[in-house]
């Protein structure tokens, strides 16, 4: 069991379900976000902080055995915004991570890194990386900055490239990319738990049976998904048909392959 | 032939060298660089610029039908440096050039993408990167940046990752990495005339009899590298024997890999 | 859903299963055959033509939005009925679909394209084919004239190559080949659902155990085969056993690699 | 030496070449051709013929121990005349070679078998087909009955994918597939000497240094190409430049994959 | 069913299990162990023979149709015990085989042939081996004979790479690698009936969600595991934490990879 | 420079050609073999021993740097006498060595651990091994050795594949596998130069034009073969044909594959 916990980005939708379903983890939470919000238990520590904060961000990983960040910009937005909080946060992080005795990281990757492939190729986490946008970019920053401190400090991360983490699929696409809360908790059990984790990239994905992503080279970890997004199927189906060439039919990012650049 | 060629980091070691030996493939030169440096024709306009601000990026671009990118910082350097020249910089060159016609670009990456790879391994440009540093972790986002830009609007960049392009090899690593003047600008050449050229990766190597990276993949450019290092090599065994532990041994990187965090 | 259907090969035993079973998909069925056969329902328009009579095919594509294409000779026979049904037919269709708004095709192609593998190898579609007859020969051109008509046209095809579609497995290799009418049936429900299919090959087959086949690249369509032969293992197992170089011990398309070349 | 090779095509610009260049291999030349033509020497036996005959064909082949099969249709043709001479042509071929010994034959094959894959991708022959036009889906075709042939009867031929054999490159797309005639005749000399054979596809293409494809599988034939269409890069380049979306700059197969249905 | 079948190692762990649990696949049961063991029923004929003696083996051999070849050393030793068990033991059975019929073989191969790749890394068959110690060297060379004898007279051996064969897994690496006994006889039930075998490598596991080893290139065998070492998962993770430098957490061999070379 | 050098095998063809040749390699070179021979220098010291006694052994390792290992069997030969030389005569070299500052060590393997591939297949070295014959088992095994040695201490070997190394080459066959001496010194060079060697397999080949196996991996190590059998092409091919089914025509290990088991 871990002592203490970090989690950032506590205020999302993931950090909220995380704090609640996977307290067990550790004797303390240390939970933070940008914004103030709510505490949920005793266990929890709040602690507001800007990730672009190099000072603050030391004083956030004090202490810590583990880390899930969840924290930064989470979809498409002006590159200032992302440079400050996926590009030196995630700096910040990691050099705060290797002064305090290198907690094992669990960093939230995207399947954006990978958005530009078509929806009918399979893929091995050997893929050449094609973001779609500047988010999809900042994370395969992200991933490189984590191998990097691997290969040269010995750090260890989980690249979770995450599909779609919600509470069930809604359209088409995610009946590819839907990662449930069950099959991802299940995985952040294993990944502080194994004995040595290395720097592997893992597709944040559950078992479906339409899914694009090959999760094969991970089976040493011992955890495998179990959820599959069929049991939806009827429900999907009764949507209104898409185009052949919309952006959400051809291309594994979806919609955001035909996002703009967005400026402030 | 080209109109206006954009040479940035101009005043540097490659910067001069491609104003003298390829000043052929345009009417017009516009050199920049951070600090002031000296204008070697006629042909040339100087312009000093930094990176990191958009604006002066902008007019950097005007009218220029290419872009030769060299500039920016080119060894391990601090976080700050690194990500102004190098992640706010190479933004700041990409929306340039989206907003004025999308002149091709050849953006000099580096070995330093995948210096944690071990000198024994023979890689393709699909490798998955391994950087050895925040130098090295730059140029990988920088090539992502290259690929969304070309996935998204068609931007065309060649990624060209740069070994050691000095007169000669003079030392054993460099045997393997060094990339001749006189490949390096046949290379230009053809990067700069060939009608369709894409987003490819590209070693920038010669022909060395001892090289680790496989250019096959882009024997379609009709560029191939034709000097090779071991002219050199009863020169460059005279030198004292090396470690079998040390990094300029073990890695491709060379000792890149053993460098520590640069702070300011 | 659906408007019309054209179903070939109608009167055959896979052409009837999936008039009774498919009916479903579409307001009408126009079936055909090159000889008479019953009408099955209201729903159904029934026409004689022969697949090598261009004008005859264009009549029976006319005002359809999708082809089930099973028709032709379907085992060994003589080059000229091969020429005629399968060289010709398939032209005659890809002409007629062509100039008609191309609908949807589905292909029955055959495991017959690649019989002259080896039982003990596992094969992705990406194996080159290696047919072991004339029909074989026919079906690796069949699958070639739907890939030059995406690639020049954009029309979609599913080149489903079908092992053995029965109510059951009655020998050992049948094992290995068998597909369930209901994994078909679901398979078909799939093909002409998806918003966009392309031209890929599949492999026409339920998820036995001890099956030779990959299906994993098309996992996307959404469809799983869900049936095991080995639920009639103890049956088969019954059979007398076969010498170790018989053909259908030795090679994936069975007694079909020992067939003579027929003459008329 | 070869006692009596049939030359079919023998009219055309590789059959003359060929009936020049190569008659030391064999004590008598057949040469055929669907028109008349005129005789070259004392060595050579004459006859006009149709490959759409049966009768014909197997008249061609009697008393022949080798075969270079250049005859049928070369460009693309409307279906009726490629269903003649490429389709019913080589099944007649191969019926007259296994009803007379199996001379070893030598199968003039063509890139347009693999037309619409882009030129910037090197392929070895495993790569799966992706013919251009009906002229390339009839040498699929023509590969697919050689190899059938080959595995049920032991009869061997080279699949020689032919690329642009002239005299010299006259566009930028054939500095990748010229085959010098140099390098075509030394290949044939290997081709009828081996003492095996069996059935490879190779591609027929000079050592061009911004070649496609890749012949490192058939090193073992003793054969390497000589001639590298390097040399004519400055005459080439003096020619205007091509649009980057022009089918000659995109796809391997150039015009042809631009090239419509040929109606009689 | 078989006639009769050879179980050398009989007296051990696997052999006993087997006797017990296989002897319906043969009317008679010859086992076989260096030293005196019980007779467990009448179906039974007990030999006492030392590998190591030709003129012993040959007598072992005689009349049988098959051998399950568990004999020999099993865990690291001297040189001098593997040379003489597993060296010149397994010339001696394969030697005796061929004078005698060539009666099918299962070889009790094992994982120490590949135990120093890391865990993390998923293997097929086709990884180049890497032996742990001596025992792991004499598999390694086992299979070379097994392969020798099939390439070169048609002996038939299936080469069975043994994880970890027991009631259930007691350690974390077990997890991985553990084969239950029932997944071992439903194996071996279809090793000694498939009408042919060939000479392959087959992982001997089970269906562990965190295993390594992809077996599906025998899934044309008509086996599949179907235990999994998860229903223990419990059990195991209550058990003491293992430093992340452990040879057992790093290793696929475990502990193996830690032995000193042992001598007499 | 080396200080002393051990040849094993020195009075065979290739050691006496090594001790003629590499002489300058080393300042002592210890030279054994079996039986007496003579010796060549000052710089020699003659030894004779039995690589079968352990004893000998070890002295033949004392104070030596380098090892070249090319004693024991070479051919074919009984089991018995490839027992004694190649497996315990390998086995004592390297507990030699491990207990003496573990020298590097190059053993002289052979194309006969592959010998029953086709020689149209091109391999690498991590090509599966395929024996053939019981020579060809002990060179597997001798490789597993030395990877077990360097897995487990460190211990470092050139595994070097011989092809045919003779003045030239004098039969077709040998138009694949020649390796001069030339190229054979230059890469010994090589090997005893390079600071970080690890345990590689090397195809010990020149650069034939025909030959069958890919160096590419190891081009790090600065050598590249430059001889080429093509010089001979012409004096070989008045050989008299080989018929098309002959063991030397068929596999790339020849005629060892059509050797039967030698008795004593």
């Amino acid at each position: 069991m871990l002592n203490r916990l970090l989690i950032t980005g506590a205020a999302g939708n993931l950090g909220r379900m995380s704090r609640t379903r996977l307290s067990h983890l550790a004797k303390h939470i240390r939970a933070t976000d940008i914004e103030p919000f709510e505490r949920l238990s005793d266990q929890e520590e709040i602690v507001t902080a800007d990730l672009a904060d190099a000072t603050a961000v030391t004083q956030l990983v004090k202490d810590c055995d583990a880390v899930l960040h969840l924290g930064g910009v989470s979809v498409e937005k002006s590159y200032e915004l992302i440079e400050a909080a996926n590009l030196r946060g995630v700096h910040n992080l990691y050099e705060a991570a290797r002064a305090q005795g290198m907690p094992r990281i669990v960093f939230a990757s995207s399947n954006h890194t990978i958005g530009f492939y078509p929806q009918s190729q399979r893929l091995t986490v050997d893929a050449p990386t094609r973001p779609d946008g500047w988010y999809g970019v900042s994370k395969v920053y992200g991933e490189a900055v984590a191998q990097m401190y691997h290969a040269k400090f010995g750090q260890e991360t989980a690249l979770l490239r995450i599909g779609s983490c919600f509470e069930k699929p809604v359209d088409r696409r995610m009946m590819a990319t839907w990662f449930s809360y069950d099959d991802y908790c299940r995985l952040m059990e294993r990944l502080f738990t194994v004995p040595k984790l290395g720097c592997p990239v893992i597709w944040g994905v559950s078992n479906n049976s339409c899914g694009w992503w090959d999760n094969s080279h991970i089976g040493w970890l011992g955890w495998t998904a179990q959820d599959n997004s069929e049991i939806y199927r009827a429900e999907i189906e009764t949507l209104p048909p898409r185009p052949a060439d919309a952006s959400d039919v051809l291309w594994q990012g979806g919609k955001f392959t035909a996002d703009p650049i967005i400026k402030d």
